[in-house]
């Protein structure tokens, strides 16, 4: 397993082609620092005693310890472990831990690889599992670019004005393939070792040009990054932990870009295209099962702790809305418990969380993320939103009287107070808030596609059936 | 194991000590046939090959063959299909199966009564297990009496001007114990064989009077059981299965009835009544995990049926509105999946659902149940409301009109059309569904009830310190 | 105007052409009682010195004084003292006081006959100023039938398998024409005096037959009513005034219909008949503004006083429970009042309240019935639900152990803890509460009708301008 | 009236007492350019044909046009004229318009002030008519100071370690009063010519020191503020209209500042201070009911837009979405409709907002901001959050990338297409659509506030009544 500073090394080694703000970057810029601070923590992590066990377990393919985050689950154990992995290590940066990514879409495509090889007699599930064993003992970060920019939402990507507005083959050629398109909202990208590219929906007979599987190093020739870059507001002398870490997101765009076979993973099976999506989509969602609850945890020991420093803790009303996120957290949470708990062994012999429970979990989590942060909001009062700025606390003109009016609860100095409604500006009164509220809605599918990825599988049938057996009804003939 | 005929033989021989409406009752009265034959289909389903399995197990004190509404869990599997029976009976006779009742309570019992000897050095779990094999082998319904009549809820047990507002023992004897009081909303108490009594909340140092626990045949002296009767309007000629269950509910009072040593299972234990109070409260939870998808399982069926019968079973609105009833049904059936999967052993070794999903997955029925019957009504229209009397359909002069303008989609018959609009007018806009409205809301602990469950032993402090470590916030000194 | 007494004697005269239950009914049938009752209340408050300046006025035909419920609007104060008096009247009998269909019927046609008479030269409006000088001087009791059956919710009228699906034309005479078709949901028609039908929808240029209103007496040869009655279970003992009102809903069949000339107020003007259908909705919608808000009194009424009898009246989560009550009735009530500061004239000089305003009052009421109702449920536990029938508080051997047990707050007698609970389980927990429910949901119109009537009419376009505006965005050449 | 100019020339001559971000800066700083801008188009409507009737009107007191937002309201028409000035000017700077402020707390002292002096003798109201022809006059701008810091939210002003956490009077002297305190979340008061302090809630005997109100000059000696600057993200190179509007808050303290007397306009009337207070919350609510639904505007015309130009402009649920942000802002709208048509006089003739329906409008409003939100993030997918910046459109590297790969509605150029999103990332997903979140929630008082509002003055015993009488339950003797 890596070190953070190995990781580090190698990023810095990287053929630089990512841009941020209109300048071309290299992989140790400031403005990427702030996600390969979060990614480091799994590193971190993994060689701290108090969070081994929970980093780290052993390959199935290599019997060699990894990092949780490169491992295939085989047992129910194996899936509840990154569940709660996920959640600790969220709290530790006070927000998305990233590297579930990677890990997500090697476990898609791990059963779907062997499906499509039983189906068709191809070889790609052996093409993966060398590529795993690759992936776990060089203890890589992945990228899963998935949803591609999609360009006009009423139409498929065949109908496209322009084709590319999905990845696409656009050549085969004896060594590989050479594929464009862009994927967009790909969080950790420009600081993975490799992107991981796999279709974002079903595909029809006629899309096979879309239907396309691959993993490449991020800074491949022909792919571009372009890239946002979000983190909380810097601090000038009152330093909290959290505002260290951050996140990118790229549009990456592949311009002709040349995948070699050993790294193709579907080429052209388009049966199987709307099922590696949904695999993916599967195991993501299970993932924010883990990181939701850890959002909800911030928001509910902020809140809590936020009514503890106005003099409010026990009133009726805050008890009340801070149970309120506890059962949020935990329905959220426990949705994924339940998805582990009725996984499902697939074709490859690996465990796939119940799609259903996944799903319940993610689409929960999405539907209050809003709501959370109108009860942080509820409980702060507007403080948070006319904070002044750190330096009039700092300024010799105005410190007195800054320390003398943020007094509340008089057990609590007025630098904690200070503190507290800084990190509660900074975490929920800001732009970095504002992408977590974003992200909350639509990362990892927004709402309406869990309802979508339910009711494509749900009995209803059988559910009419009962009402028709209670009500006396026999089909009508027809 | 006993017949359902075996069962209703054995009620009709019971000291007749139910009134209903003013009258004093025997167990074969009209009134309790609803009820009773909803309790039949547990004792037919346990003799259904299609079944069996699900219905009954091996108890762990004798090994032999019992329904599994008399089982003592020890293993995940045991709750899980516990959670799936009940799903799948209350399907069959569309809505409460009333049997777990018992079930829930011989849970409970079966830790508290060990952790109170360890205690005490008491021997209630002896006594226990002894009822156990007998309660097992004779296949008894119990029922649980939990919820005192309360009083003034502004005060404590032992602060209510009439002592008798909970129950309480009212003396020790040689033999025996004498209790007074009046326990509430007794479902199933009238055709049960059992009455199963424990505390209805934690009880202080001074009352140890109202910390008691028993279980005595339902027909005891002393007993007085007076009911209300629930049940689907009846049929004249339009018959459906569902219109011959029900339910009945008692004030089960208790006038200076002795019960025997060896019945009683906490007697002045204070400390253990908050306990014995949450196991139940925990158990029964978790079956509403069970009971209130299947609800919600012919809400959705319901509401997709009378879709397809108005021609807009397609329409989006629709669609979403029953994949909002899916979501709410699996949240609910997840919590206690998760509940199952985190179970833990208790002191007399048998499993305990997680209390924290067990509270989630019942508050989450608890607040979407009226929500459930608003999107039933708001897709059916208003007919269910103003549906003319079944007999306006037989008669001859109005016949003909009612069949001619209760078409709809016309691949459906008129007949279908009228059982469908008739099944959703007596399930949901009837006294029967009101009933299901309110006891969606209280049954098992109404929402409020949970979410105080819920934060009493959540870890509000580890979630503030998440915050203040995120924030850089050290404690105060003091 | 006439007295209760002689509406009653009127009634009693009129063809019996009622089924209920599967039996021909005269109009002195003790099923239609409840319903008459509640129309005698406005008839008795005309004559009552508290109410008289609330419930009369002066005609602007006649300059007589007439009843409220037979004015054409001409002042806002004509349309506030509208609102005012359904909330007052609604109050006295616990719920819908009815009469106001047709006024709002009469309304919708005073300005619709006029638009028409200037598009076509017609003379509707002379026919209907004739007739509204009949029905005022001999203070009738109006239906509107609206609503048609419909058939396949799919398909147009003219597309429907069988043409009477929607009530149309089949013949038009010298004297008169003959319609044919049936009115659903047709609250009061049973012992209305005359039913004044209006389109249910917009209509297309094929449609012409579907184009058609009129007036006639409820028991004109042809007309046959099927009805389906509502009203409070009766008491034994302990007698309350609300349960002598009730509510009579008709399907309103027309078999071969005449209806001479002088009646007929729209006749294959299709492009009106969305226009009549929508001035009947305002004007209905409006109706609702005040008759919603009396609901939610009762309810708040009903929640503050269980809670104060429970002993829990100044709990916080009561207290908060009860001001959301005041804030969706005062909701209503303000839409409804701002409809009518905001009435505009019509073509023939009266006054149509606000569209926009009473679509969403009656909007806002119909998204929060069922959740009025979860409320009252929440704050009053479960016995509505349980509450043993009458005769149990009332047979000497139970009554004792009804009377103890009841008792809650010690300051409120047994009696009367009682005489609430009963009411509300009569009000919330039964049958008749559950036809509140689909009415508050689908009366008047259900919450996606009043969407659909927002949005039709709702300058979406200079919103998005606003936007484009601050966006900088100058519209795409085309 | 003044021009922009001239208020601009006169913001230059001020003492300098701001403090932003730790530096001392005067009032033509560009950190308070944004809010300047917001205020100067109330100044330039004024002179607008297009706008001159809305925004001007005559004066009572002097028979000259003057500003709107000076006026004091005699009539209906004057308060529906203010709510729509509102709205409207709010829909040209993407937000608040601020104004508001000044004339909401001179109304609300207009009718206060005469109620003390017929209560006591005093001659407040002559003073404050002097000062409002000087404001008038000089078309002045006003903060209203009135939400102190608080301190310990669970003690009153007198139960305080530190007296001046509520500001209060220090020392009363010949010509005027010496106070000192701190007034928090002052928007406008940076480039506000007067600040006028009114008092954050009831007083008790004991606080007469608390019971003050004033208006003084912002640049007085001894008056601090320290502010937070709020405006959209700067633009490069596609400019945008909105990105010049922003705000400013303040924390203003007042540091033994000296108010001569006829500046005073209350002093130690502790009776009145609820009073004062209640006022002005009432007419600010009452602003709110045209500036929330402006936003509201915002939000549908963004969401409409960008789904137009994702191509799904007619998908059922996003017409539904909009939908209901219509109603949102049209229930708010209307409300205050509602308490302008029934405003009632005060003591001074003057006409005050029915409270009632102030504070449902804002309410609604305030419950609902974080879901408008939602709505618009729902329907504008991913890419507000993770667009990348400005340059990367611009940087010739990335720009065909990032054009082609923006394209989604082929009839939308990729130029709108970009300024579109930009916009909703500028406006949704940045620190100053945060704000408007907490000003959402919180600003002229936070939801639970309206709701304390309304339950203080609502008759609730006469809803109890109501059911009391229905359920036949007369009084117990006591």
């Amino acid at each position: 397993m890596r070190t953070f500073e190995e990781y580090k090394e190698k990023l810095k080694n990287m053929r630089p082609n990512i841009y941020i703000d209109g300048k071309l970057r290299s992989r140790d810029d400031a403005l990427l620092e702030p996600g390969i601070n979060t990614v480091g923590v799994t590193f971190d992590a993994a060689r701290d005693p108090e969070y081994e066990n929970l980093v780290t377990t052993t390959s199935h393919l290599t019997g060699e310890k990894i990092n949780r985050f490169s491992h295939i689950y085989h047992s129910q154990e194996d899936l509840m472990s990154k569940q709660k992995m996920i959640r600790t290590l969220c709290g530790k940066v006070g927000g998305c831990i990233q590297r579930c990514m990677g890990c997500d879409a090697i476990n898609a495509l791990y059963g779907t690889t062997k499906e499509i090889d039983v189906a068709y007699g191809t070889d790609y599930h052996e093409r993966l599992v060398k590529y795993l064993k690759y992936y776990q003992e060089n203890d890589l970060i992945g990228n899963a670019a998935q949803t591609d920019v999609k360009g006009d939402r009423s139409k498929r990507p065949s109908e496209q004005q322009d084709p590319d507005l999905y990845l696409r083959i656009v050549e085969k050629k004896e060594n590989g393939i050479i594929v464009s398109g862009c994927k967009a909202h790909n969080t950790i990208a420009p600081y993975a070792d490799e992107i991981i590219a796999i279709p974002t929906r079903m595909m029809g007979k006629e899309e096979s040009d879309w239907a396309v599987a691959f993993a490449i190093p991020a800074d491949t020739e022909g792919v571009t990054l372009v890239c946002r870059s979000t983190s909380p507001r810097p601090r000038v002398k009152y330093d909290a932990p959290f505002t260290k870490y951050g996140a990118c997101d790229s549009m990456t765009v592949f311009d002709n870009v040349f995948v070699p076979w050993e790294r193709v993973f579907m080429c052209g099976e388009t049966k199987f295209a709307g099922r590696l999506a949904l695999a993916f989509a599967n195991n993501h969602r299970f993932s924010y099962c883990g990181c939701k609850p850890a959002v909800t945890d911030i928001m509910m020991g902020a809140t809590a702790l936020v009514a503890d420093y106005n003099g409010i803790g026990k009133e009726p009303h805050v008890v009340d809305e801070v149970a309120e996120l506890m059962v949020t957290a935990e329905i959220v949470y426990g949705s994924g418990v339940a998805a582990a708990a009725t996984s499902k062994k697939n074709a490859a012999g690996a465990l796939e969380p119940n799609f259903l429970y996944s799903n319940c979990g993610r689409y929960f989590a999405g539907v209050n993320i809003y709501h959370e942060y109108e009860i942080l909001a509820s409980i702060s009062g507007g403080l948070p939103a006319t904070l002044p700025p750190e330096n009039d606390f700092i300024n010799e003109a105005t410190k007195e009287y800054m320390e003398k009016y943020i007094m509340r609860n008089p057990e609590i100095s007025a630098e904690n107070q200070h503190k507290l409604f800084r990190f509660i500006s900074d975490y929920s009164c800001s732009s970095m808030g504002a992408v977590y509220q974003y992200a909350g809605v639509h990362g990892g599918g927004s709402p309406i596609m869990e309802k979508i990825g339910i009711r494509s599988f749900y009995d209803i049938e059988s559910k009419k059936n009962i009402v028709k057996y209670l009500a006396g009804i026999e089909d009508d003939e027809k």
